[in-house]
């Protein structure tokens, strides 16, 4: 039940690779004073957005706000490899795996310094907010994907 | 990325597993209006504390508190089949799927009637709240774990 | 800067309130081991939800979704007389204090055992999903407030 | 039902009084598409962390942590003057209203460019998080509270 996890050398983070750093609150910590494991997907989620907006210059909230268009979760996986505390600063790293027709797949890394905290897996499906089905991934959104993934190659 | 979700006549679901209904409520939605991802993982999180409160008869919250042994996360995945909306009513099953040393896997399904919505693996680690280090997992709660294990065989 | 709270004795508080019993899990708390502030809003709009559906017979999921009627909060406050615990079952009870045109404003007190924890007020007002303004509050919605006000009086 | 909040006018906000800005996520917003008002109060205990550390100079984390100091909450209380929407980056001013023995008063304005969206007035109590009872607040908090309001003034 242990799998180790990619240390930083990983090849997937190179130097193009986007990062943010997240500054761990006293709300993101449970009782046992570590950060809780389901905040750590709505984290994860901020980190997303701001990818989008700052990486991929796609207006996140206007993608589901106006355009109506969901960006909902197949599936969502974390491993914690180390607990987080209340003070920490962690970076996120975001890597796209792969791009299918309406979905994709990133990779998320976290870490405190050298020391991996997290690393997730996230596949994410382009949705209609009217039917909640699937649809074709939107062409600027693939579009930005494709070039993020060139760029950290 | 596809993965189809195993339907209830998984033969891991007998009569004998624990089960639990969860209302869905306006703030486990987002913006989508749809089961907020992260808030899955929450609602997770409650499902399994009723489950060693109810069934294992273990004061979930006295372990945490009095004892201070922490039930962390190690791993958490979760494949979001079908959405939820606000006012549904899903019922969450839990399954043991392995009992290690120092951890346990739970598998637990969500279904809205017939139909499987979330299916989800969690490994969780004893640990010690001064050190945050996994411990053996404590007698009393492996004992719960394998009878409830053998029970739903 | 401290407010005695109502006792239990309040007048307002006689046999016809409707009440129900909240749960105080985990992930209500933080850090210092109590039930973290933010999160009791989160839990009075449960309470409130569950009374609209059980007492007012009113389904506030519906309100929201097929309705598009925005129930907000123009105002929230609460006074937080004793902190929550894990494990602790706290009573709600709901108070109708008035009704306008467009809002409503309700008192509830939570308690464990006979010992008050928390005395909030709340105004909720009638929205349109659409444009965000208030709009007159649904005549099913006022003549269910008007019937539960004079119910506890 | 309807104070009318203060414009930015208010005398008490300064060029001198500490602000911050927050931008509104997918996650801090409910199915309605506006912050949820819990989340507010979750936003509003972020910005009180962030102005410890950047303006009183003092460690929050440090002080829950290590110093075993809880900064609880005895009284929350929000007018939400207009909704909060996903992609709003919102300003936060702290302003000290009263320094008590173990208890300080602030206030909390919000808003999106010159339109107030939040009026918030917070106590927070110094307290041991061995016993939960209130204690003096410590020197250096109440110190940096009393230059900080001086500051404003």
């Amino acid at each position: 039940m242990d799998n180790p996890l990619p240390t930083p050398k990983d090849p997937a983070l190179g130097e193009t690779v986007w990062r943010t750093a997240v500054p761990i609150r006293f709300s993101h910590c449970d009782p046992a004073g570590i950060v809780y494991f389901a905040r750590y997907f709505d984290i994860l989620n901020g980190v997303i957005e701001d990818w989008f907006c700052q990486e991929l210059h796609i207006d996140y909230h206007e993608v589901i706000g106006r355009r109506r268009v969901g960006l909902g979760y197949v599936n969502a996986s974390a491993e914690f490899a180390k607990p987080g505390f209340m003070g920490d600063k962690l970076d996120f790293a975001v890597v796209v795996r792969a791009i299918g027709r309406s979905s994709f797949r990133l990779r998320i890394h976290a870490s405190r310094g050298p020391e991996p905290v997290l690393l997730a897996e996230l596949v994410i499906v382009a949705t209609s907010l009217e039917t909640h089905r699937s649809i074709p991934l939107p062409d600027d959104i693939r579009a930005a994907l494709e070039l993020y993934q060139e760029k950290c190659q």
